[in-house]
């Protein structure tokens, strides 16, 4: 009997919808699962048209039905069943096989997989898979990072069975160890930040200047025609179109109260630990936390009135200021995600292409968008690039947007209508476009109260400085300088 | 030889002071360092006059000098050094005896020490100490949490060398396990927020007003005498007065690029993982983190060019305005951490006296102030107050100050001048009063998506429900519900 291509573990919905996926691309594979009923209902149901699937009850019979070098796919539950799985299958390995983790485990996790299997001889792969249930079956956004030497053997397969975008596939080599589901997990809080931008730009149009769902709906159409293209744009137009029975708009019936299911936060987590200033995709994070303090913000509206926003202007001039508030933040938002994976790049000693990760999330993800061809440009011009921000496209759309952003927020603030992502954006950019910040300041009261020592602006870096500041009532603190 | 009634391990300057300011007290007290010539030092330098200070020099010899039960302070360095310490002492120590870490432990240490020292019997306490060397010497904010049965014995000794303000002790139990030290950790979080507060407002002052150094001095002496009076505003004020040799502001001179110890970034984590929004302290964390990319922002300012405030208004309208924005971004941040232990409290199973925390940061620490009396009544008025922000007090205060909280974060915004702690605090009072905000379309957006459900306002909390929304195009979705 022929033996498969490729093997996969664990038949929910991601993981039968991956396998067909796979199939259909004309590869042989090899399929198990815990409770063996699951495998026969998909063998005799999804996979009933699919000769090339194989069903395997026992984990030795699954490996051995498999080619040397093996290449498996483990698509269960992240956390403790991974740690188990891999166990299990262990026995079984020879020394060159590849494992692919494709669920959603926080890279910390592969990270240790990846240096635990390492001394095992096998080469361990942590790839996000993102796209959900239908970009599993017919073209998701892989991101597969771990062992280098397991890439020339799953591209084949990997990069067939990815989104294409123009011809190029979804799916291009992240780095090492794992930092592939680091950038999966970077890709979901940017998805945080995306999501809470345009709920924002929803509630200043809808609460602020008091237009009506389908004129919004109108809005989000003509925005997907230019610059903020992309599905979250487009799906945005569709919720705004779905009515309920009695005709009003579905949404103004769902609860305001989202929920998370961790990778923003751990997003968010990252940045602290890794001291990355990313502002807005925090705010996002938070945005969704207050949300979920529904009853405390009803009693709170009780108590303080709702603000009372009294928009007379032009709404249209708004609208169009809105557009490029929500551009210019978005840049922002990219920026801030792209020094997070330069940091921890650093951090964790991987070599990451930024610019294929930007090709990587131009198709089958959540944040596609035609914006990621911009990034992918401005890193094929320069590899090596600081910053977005400092990359002249960016520059010149921040640039152009910026009156009408700052005007944006100014006016979101006059009418009291939340607009945290986009705020924070802004004061984050003119930080950053701040040569001279008040941290000095900072660094004096740090000095003050704890001895922590301050570098001064006309002496080297890595010189530290301490002042006597306590009753030296304005005069010189000279001669209490130590180096 | 009589025994001691307490005794210290760790002879850095923190442990130093500590011991002295327990031997004035009329304590007796054993000290024991793993290298014995910084005992010898101590006990012929600091300790010279102090017979109420006994020196040891082997662990047993230590123990063996104490009253039983014993009362062991540890003042290590946080990390290993602390778990091997436990280690030394614990075939020493009886069941009952009580070891207090007195350093800068993470909470989730001390949650770890306080269950596994509890099974050996020995009774842990962890404890914020606040205050640096100074506070150590002279009466530090203290923060004891840990085995309820400890507290008893303690009291008589912490309560005496603690800061006293009004004649009440900054020192009160906070709660099990590693509540102390969590307490400890949200003081420094919000010691990032007010100080980032401060910052922004000198900065408005100086970069948006065009003030000078003396005239800002003037300010916060000013402010000093208000709702503001506290010890940052006041060291503001000296840092300020502090010239170089030649005349100039010292300040002027410091280095705008900030450290932190990891505190505030803790804090931050510890919300992120909790679901707490805890805005005011994440922007002031990550404002620190941009800060110190000093190089980058230096080449982002000659590419996009400094802002241009010109200012032409009523500077002293503005700055009355700016302290009431000051004073209201305050009580939010105060709020979100308030929120933060509340929820902590709830997470990790702890009885919080959220009063008394309130008095023991009143002295001795980084952040006391008159402002934390305010918040000792509203909790003794309502000792279960599910937030300061619905507090009869902080709700009027707020109200009062928020037009020119608004205009103040208006102003700054016009002007160029990052704001992001003052903003983010206003953000985040607008939805925090706004029954409705628009998380129903992320709760959208994610049923369309991912299948995530969501809940209807028509409907009671609990039941969640799906759509089909892909291509219903302004269709009613009806019948697609599942609950």
């Amino acid at each position: 009997m022929a033996q498969s291509d490729i093997g996969l573990i664990g038949l929910a919905v991601m993981g039968q919808n991956l396998a067909l996926n796979i199939a259909d691309h004309g590869f042989r594979i090899s399929v198990y699962n815990r409770s063996p009923e699951r495998t026969t209902e998909f063998l005799h149901g999804p996979a009933a048209n699919h000769p090339q699937v194989v069903g395997t009850t026992e984990i030795g019979e699954f490996v051995a039905s498999l080619q040397r070098p093996r290449k498996m796919v483990l698509m269960i539950r992240a956390g403790a069943a991974v740690d188990a799985t891999i166990a299990q299958l262990l026995p079984h390995l020879d020394k060159g096989d590849i494992l692919m983790d494709g669920g959603n485990s926080r890279y910390l996790d592969s990270n240790r997989r990846y240096a635990a299997l390492r001394e095992a001889g096998i080469l361990f792969v942590g790839s996000g898979v993102s796209g959900g249930e239908e970009g599993a079956r017919h073209g998701p956004s892989i991101m597969p990072g771990g062992d280098p030497r397991a890439w020339p053997l799953l591209q084949p397969i990997l990069q067939k069975i990815a989104a294409q975008v123009d011809g190029v596939p979804c799916c291009h080599w992240v780095g090492e160890a794992g930092s592939g589901h680091y950038v999966k997990m970077v890709h979901n809080g940017i998805e945080y930040g995306d999501m809470q931008l345009i709920a924002e730009a929803y509630h200043l149009m809808r609460r602020g200047l008091n237009l009506s769902v389908e004129q919004i709906r109108e809005i989000f159409i003509q925005w997907n025609k230019g610059v903020l293209d992309s599905y979250l744009i487009a799906i945005t137009a569709d919720i705004l179109g779905v009515k309920e029975p009695d005709g009003t708009a579905l949404l103004d019936k769902i609860l305001d109260s989202a929920g998370q299911k961790g990778t923003g936060k751990w997003t968010g987590i990252s940045s602290m630990e890794l001291g990355v200033p990313l502002t807005l995709i925090g705010e996002a994070v938070y945005a969704r936390c207050l949300s979920a303090r529904k009853a405390e913000r009803v009693k709170a509206e009780a108590l303080y009135g709702k603000p009372h926003p009294r928009f007379d202007g032009d709404a249209e001039r708004v609208v169009a200021a809105l557009h490029d508030a929500l551009y210019a933040a978005k840049i922002i938002s990219y920026a801030q995600g792209y020094m997070l994976m330069r940091d921890a790049a650093e951090a964790f000693d991987w070599n990451l292409n930024y610019g294929d990760i930007a090709l990587m999330w131009r198709g089958g993800c959540i944040i596609r968008s035609r914006f990621l061809n911009d990034i992918k440009a401005a890193y094929l011009h320069d590899p090596a690039l600081e910053s977005l921000l400092l990359a002249p496209f960016f520059h010149q759309a921040l640039t152009a947007a910026e009156p009408s952003w700052r005007r944006t927020v100014e006016l979101a603030i006059g009418l009291g209508v939340p607009v945290p992502a986009l705020s924070s954006a802004l004061s984050f950019f003119d930080g950053y476009r701040s040569g001279q910040l008040p941290a000095n300041l900072i660094q004096a009261q740090r000095d003050y109260f704890g001895a922590h020592t301050y570098e001064r602006i006309d002496h080297p870096r890595g010189s530290f400085f301490h002042s006597d500041w306590v009753g030296s009532g304005g005069h010189a603190a000279a001669g209490n300088y130590s180096v």
